[in-house]
């Protein structure tokens, strides 16, 4: 597998999102920048309504499709909006007044979701993370569900990017499974059969933002509610071949490279997941193993293998480890408002060179800490 | 003032969106790619809430305020989700059930955007460019306008891309002004004073396809409506600096290194727009004077300095054409399938000499034609 690296100039970017790109994918980008396979122009300037365009939408597509296996019977809808224009989508187009929809939150993004959902029908907590201060640790077991009978669709977030908390299978539920999957899309193989939607903004692992993908089955089309706005209805995206409108031809394109590059560079999802798992078990050993100076947030069985939340057990030198950071051209690495501490975001383009790195800090700094050496600034 | 010229291997583009952009932005944007402002990182890896996403976003909101000449008491919004998509934000915040929005309808835009205002409420035709098969030759006279007194707004489209007729001035109405510039925003100076909400996508004159500006009044926010979804709320949007959820990044830097180019390369919109003017005049002249070949879709009074629709007398010969031009270099001339022949649009981006280019082949192909020299493929 070929390991990607930072050229010069370039740090390691652990960002949530907007996140960290394949170099290979912005060199290419760059290099095309002018004019798009010898077009004489970028693929920024030219028309959705081309062969030229054709050929990238019908190649992103067939490259999902094969990455993810995608059962027939389901449409692939390439978006606008962020994953946050999803959270109203899926109830104005799937949840009736009168109606319920279970929504197992299990962090922050969760919590958004369920509170526009509630504008279009009843939207159920069926697991409540935070219930009792828990501070979404964990997702829940299955048999912690409190899922109502007959509902339209059971919503879950499979990674919380800002508590870092990832489910490692899906709920049981009976009906179709809603997944906000933004954080976590093509970081590992999904059986999409068990899902009626799936869908993820890119600028995780995916491509930039202004793009979101969207895996909705046809089975869950045909509960679809009628009297939607054109632009808020998946049938007519899907009809349309994700150009309904204007589509932002820029992140198409990247998302393209991107499918590409998984494929070719990376070995495919399944070498990429077990490439993610060893960064992530490498980063929470190292952790778990200076378990005096830093703690985790989520609990180990829930620990997401893209988001690494941590902190210093003396809050008061959280602070002074993010300058060392950054310093160190380690970047971005402050954690949400929210969660407080750190947060390492290591996507699919997070090289293992930068886990490696950031591990070197945390040893060297536990080995201060220990030695008296440090105090807060 | 800096012309600019098509480098090696570039093309004349006269696509009507996503369209022809300044060359020195591409190159900009290329140059920068892997390390936005030395960062080493690209504009499309930072996060939205780094004081270097601040910086992008303040100055872009500024200089578009400088250009426009915004006046005091408005918003300016980045969104996504196309022009379309403010076809349904429009009603959806502003027009109530039982109230009614006059909508003048010029062309295809207009079309689309009364559809779905009557899911909201009441959408007036205040004029029709198509009654009686008119086929959108021009813009209504004040004295032809039905307006319905009361209503919560009057809606037009400033410029009719695909008819290629555009307003002089602004209709005649009490009440506010929504106006779909999309199409002629930032190629000329205007008058927001009688706006309560001025928006654009961006793929014309203003950057990548992905990418909306929305500009409304105080005044017309005091209007909207209660139970919004977050997203397709005007207020929540501008209370949020156009972070309410993560931004097109990479679409608002293009933005802003346009409106540099607008502002230091250009000269400023009345320059811009007296030389867009030359470009119309120049087109249209060269066109009429090969009225026994050519014939304008707009009447002269509506013509549109942004897209110039025409189309062979003889329309057999069309075709003739579009082969001629694609093998010249001049790309993307054919015109929407609704109103047939050829469409050049000649925004901002596009240089004189593309003009230039476009007049030789005008004449040579009149020439041939009245040789007896072409007969239809």
């Amino acid at each position: 597998m070929n390991d990607l690296k930072v050229g010069p100039g370039r740090r390691f970017n652990f960002c949530a999102g907007p996140a960290v790109m394949p170099e290979t994918v912005l060199e290419q980008a760059r290099d095309e920048m002018l004019s798009y396979q010898g077009s004489g122009m970028s693929v920024m300037e030219i028309s959705h309504r081309t062969p030229l365009a054709d050929e990238m939408f019908e190649e992103a597509e067939a490259n999902l499709r094969r990455l993810l296996a995608v059962p027939d019977g389901f449409r692939v809808i390439f978006l606008q909006g962020g994953g946050q224009l999803q959270f109203s989508m899926v109830p104005m187009n799937f949840l009736r007044r009168g109606e319920v929809a279970n929504y197992i939150v299990t962090g922050h993004w969760g919590e958004k979701a369920i509170e526009v959902a509630g504008i279009e029908g009843r939207a159920h907590v069926a697991w409540d993370g935070n219930a009792a201060g828990a501070n979404y640790v964990r997702v829940p077991e299955d048999d912690e569900l409190d899922l109502e009978d007959g509902a339209a669709y059971t919503y879950f977030t499979s990674n919380e990017t800002i508590q870092g908390v990832q489910f490692g299978s899906e709920p049981a539920a009976s009906g179709p499974l809603v997944c906000d999957a933004s954080s976590d899309f093509l970081s590992r193989p999904v059986d999409l059969r068990r899902y009626g939607l799936y869908y993820a903004c890119a600028q995780k692992n995916a491509g930039p933002s202004g793009l979101t993908v969207v895996l909705v089955s046809d089975e869950m089309l045909e509960g679809q509610k009628a009297g939607l706005h054109k632009m808020l209805d998946y049938r007519r995206h899907a009809d349309a071949g994700s150009r309904l409108n204007t589509p932002p031809m820029f992140a198409v394109y990247l998302f393209l490279l991107i499918t590409r590059w998984i494929e070719k560079d990376m070995g495919g999802l399944d070498a990429l997941a077990e490439r993610n798992e060893r960064k992530a078990q490498g980063l929470y050993s190292t952790l778990d193993d200076l378990g005096d100076v830093f703690a985790t947030h989520a609990e180990s069985s829930s620990r997401s293998r893209m988001n690494v939340t941590f902190r210093c057990v003396d809050p008061s030198l959280d602070a002074v480890f993010l300058d060392q950071a950054d310093r160190r051209g380690l970047m971005q690495l402050k954690g949400h408002r929210s969660v407080g501490g750190m947060r390492a975001s290591i996507y699919n383009a997070m090289p293992e060179a930068g886990i490696a790195a950031l591990g070197d800090l945390l040893e060297e700094f536990a080995a201060s800490v220990r030695a008296g050496k440090l105090r807060a600034s």
